[in-house]
This record gives C-alpha cells, structure tokens and sequence, in this order.
C-alpha cells in the first residue's frame, strides 16, 4: 500500500468494528485494507466467532495493525468465585489483545455491585493492579475508559478522565482511552487531557445527539451531533499523541445501514472535521 | 402547628412541588401544611397560574416558607435582544422570590446556543454576575444549579460541583443547590460538598433509576433507585447545612399518582432514609 502524504489524517483512521456489526471480524479488517486504512479496532465477542487465527491471518495478509481490543473490565462480583472468574476473563482479554499485538487492551470496569460507590471504586482499583500485573508479563498495554456518568449504575464507575488517569498513573503499563462521547462535558477536560499526555492510549469518536435517541446506544457518527469533534482530536494532538483515532458508534439505525456506507461516511466525516487537526503532524506507523 | 420533637427531619423536609403537578400551587402548600411541614418548594409557572398574591396569602395562612423558587437561568440567546430579553426574565424571577421571601432562586443556566462550550460557559459566568447584582438589591440567594451531565447539550452547560461552586465563589449571595440526582456519580462530590459549606442555598432529592426510563423524565422517589441518599444528606450535614431538604421528582409515572399518596411516599422515603442522619441536629427554623 502507497502512503498518501496529502491524507496523513487516514493514517490515522481506524474503524471500530462496533460501528458495523453487520461485518464479521475478517470482514472489516479486509474492507478497511481496501480503503486504505492502517488500523481496525475489534471486540473479542465478534474476533472469537470467526476465530483468532482467521483474524490474525487477515491482519498478516493486509498489513493492518489492532488499534484496540475491546474488552476487559467489568469486574463486579457478588461473590469471591465469581470475582475470580472475572479476573481470569481479563487475564483471558490480555492474551487475545497479545495474540493480535493490539496497541492496547480497553476496559470498561463495570458498575457497583451491591455495595457503594467508593466500595466499587476501591475494588476497581485492586482490579486494575492485579489485571495489570498479568498484562506487563503479557507485553500489553491496558486502557480505562472512562464512561459518560449517564453510565455510572450500569456500566462503569469510573466516569471521568481525572479519576482514570490516577488509575493510569499508579499502575505500570495502564493508559486511558479518550471517548469524545464520554468525555466532551467535562469541564476538566482540556487539563485532563494534557495531563494525560504519555498515557493516551487510544483515541475515539462519536458525537452526542441531543435529546439521546437512546440510553446505551444513541450515539452519533462523528458530525451528527454537538460535541466539537475537531477540538477533540486537538486536545489529544497538543498532548502529544500521534497513535490511531477509531470511530466507534453504538446506534441501531446505523448498524442496519451498508457497512461499507457507514465506513465511507466515517471517513468523510473525519476529513471534513479533523484533517486539518492532522495535516501538520507526522505519523506514527503501526 | 406544634413542634414534633421526636422528628426533627420532618422540620426540614419541603415537597417540591414540580413532584405533584396535579396540584395547584395554593394545593401543594395547604396539603404541606395539612402533613405538618414547614417548607415547600415552588416553580414560576404555577404560581403564575393561581397568582402570586393567592400563593402569598396561602403561605401567611399555613406558615410555611418557601424553601426555593424554580427557575432563573436559560441565558442563552442567538441576538442581543433575546438575551436581553431572558436577562429581563431573570430579573422579574428575582422579583417574584422576593415577593415570596423564598430561601433561594435557583438557577439552571441553559445549554449551549450556537457556541462552544468554552464560549457557553464564559457567557454564562457574565449572565450570573449580572443575575446576581439585581439579586443583591433584591435581597435574594441565587443557587446556581449544576445539572448531570447527560442534560450538557439541551439543559445546562454548568454540569459539575466544582463548576457551580467556582460561580458562587465569584458572586455575592450566589450559592450552589445540591441535587442527588445530579450529583451523586461525582468522584469529587465529598471534597465538593465540604467545599461548599456556606454556599449550600439548598439541597434537593430525587434517585437514578437504572436503566433511566426517560432522558428529562426519568427520575425516582428518593429509596427506589440506586443512589445513597442518606449519605448525600450526610454530606451536606457535615458540611454544615441545616436548611430545608426538598424532594423533586420528574417522572410521568409518579405525576399521575394521587399527590397525597406521592407526599406520603416521600416522607416515608425521608422517614426510612435520611431520618436517622438527621436526627442529633439541630433544626434552623424557616
């Protein structure tokens, strides 16, 4: 594959394959090749149903790296046994993400399970050390994503950059995974993120429709909503970070539409909201 | 009306009265005082409907104050004239809180209009000092609002703690209103609270129902849902607050309760949880 020096923000592209379930895993990595794209971003669910080694095989044979492994996390438990079979699913999610030489493992940690917030976030934090530990012996990088707090009963506790980071900073290894959809609120944002700096492990996209459509999966391709998708993407730029922008979007109506639709609106998007963000820097090759 | 000693958290409960509109303004504050309460908490609109001199003269009848009036804010505007035009509403709300002798105004500051965030949140800060200079005249408390984050896009752009606080900070006789369902996903809600101490003009009660019902409308009676609220009650009484503790509810499905039924819940609900945290203080009187 040629390298485009007018579009070094395509470099920089990964489609997340949450955005086109109706693609298998060997599916979007092959239709990303095609489009020219370095990167593809993948979940283990959809990796396992064609199997890892189809998946490794089509990454070998197009060249394209994993911009991310989506996911471990969700560590609630209401008993030892069960807390432990989480923690081994992690330890599972590392060496799939070693596996696939994915640029980082993401986690999601998962809400409070009868017990209180600070409780779930004390527990949230051995978790991460323990995962993190397994996950250095592995050679893979772990990201906490921090979740919008319109998710804080359901899905994560961790529900802001600042609280990540110190996640980040106390354990070798781990990063934070920059969401614009989970994180274009905060008014801590821009310190945030320039704190963060070395820790960014990834970066994704997707907009915030208002009203939300839906609770889980209202989100809006890059551009369709309010959040300044380009000041995003600077935020992470000025940090210092150079690595892959995934488009990950969760939203029934552009799950039903043409995958391959979907992808060429993401790219469009992208140039015509961030490619001048880019444009200047240079790239860092998979 | 004779003094309950034995239940001191009755002395500071206030139904608000956005939790039971099939009552009229005047109903909410006679069947408040019929449950032997000494707040209750009113919104512009349906003291308009009855009239101001006809909710007046209720609350001289009963004895009950009135422990905040919804809503000032919703600055934003595209041209100089309509924000002008909302700085004029703002001030004709502080009109009527005086005119009421409410405890508070609370003010919700509306989302973005065409701007970034930045800008949003810069204009906001200018339309509070204004808000707040009137207000002085007046002799009335602004509280400024934070609202979750999820209502960043349609409802206000000031979405934490710290935020509000910082405005309050910069204003005399601004404060901040503590609402559990606004607040309670903070990580830095504790230090928050604490930080507020003075600046607390009121603290509001309503629980996170997961998964949401409903974007606007989707909240609980305080115990139904998932939020500590006794421990947000602690909070604000360790931070030293001892004003009226209200409880507001948006949710379609409590509005079409019989409204007796809806404030008898909520007592029980502040009976079963917030009693015990407030029974060793002491009570300031409205």
């Amino acid at each position: 594959m040629t390298r485009d020096l007018a579009t070094p923000w395509r470099e920089r592209f990964s489609l997340n394959q949450a955005t086109v379930p109706r693609w298998n895993a060997v599916e979007v990595v092959e239709a990303s090749a095609r489009a020219g794209l370095r990167w593809v971003g993948l979940w283990r669910d959809p990796v396992a149903e064609v199997g890892l080694p189809a998946v490794r095989k089509a990454l070998e044979h197009t060249g394209l790296a994993v911009s991310s492994l989506c996911r471990g996390g969700w560590f609630g438990a209401s008993t030892p046994a069960e807390r432990r079979r989480r923690l081994e699913d992690n330890f599972r999610a590392v060496d799939e993400a070693a596996a696939l030489d994915a640029e980082t493992l993401v986690l999601v940690v998962g809400p409070p399970v009868g017990e209180s917030l600070s409780d779930a976030r004390r527990r949230v934090a051995d978790a991460v050390a323990q995962t993190a530990a397994y996950a250095k012996t592995a050679g893979v990088r772990l990201s906490i994503e921090p979740l919008h707090p319109t998710y804080c009963a359901d899905r994560s506790v961790i529900v802001s950059l600042v609280q990540a980071l110190s996640l980040a900073r106390a354990n070798e290894g781990v990063g934070v995974m920059l969401d614009s959809y989970h994180l274009w609120w905060d008014p801590e944002l821009p310190a945030g993120v320039e704190a963060s700096a070395e820790h960014i492990h990834g970066l994704q996209l997707a907009d915030w429709l208002s009203p939300p459509p839906d609770h889980l999966n209202g989100r809006g391709m890059p551009g369709d909503g309010c959040i300044d998708i380009a000041g995003f993407v600077a935020l992470g730029e000025a940090a210092g970070y150079r690595g892959p922008i995934e488009v990950e979007v969760f939203n029934p109506t552009v799950w039903a539409r043409d995958p391959q639709e979907v992808l060429d609106q993401a790219l469009d998007g992208l140039q015509r909201h961030v490619a001048v963000v880019l444009e200047s820097r240079e790239v860092r090759r998979p």
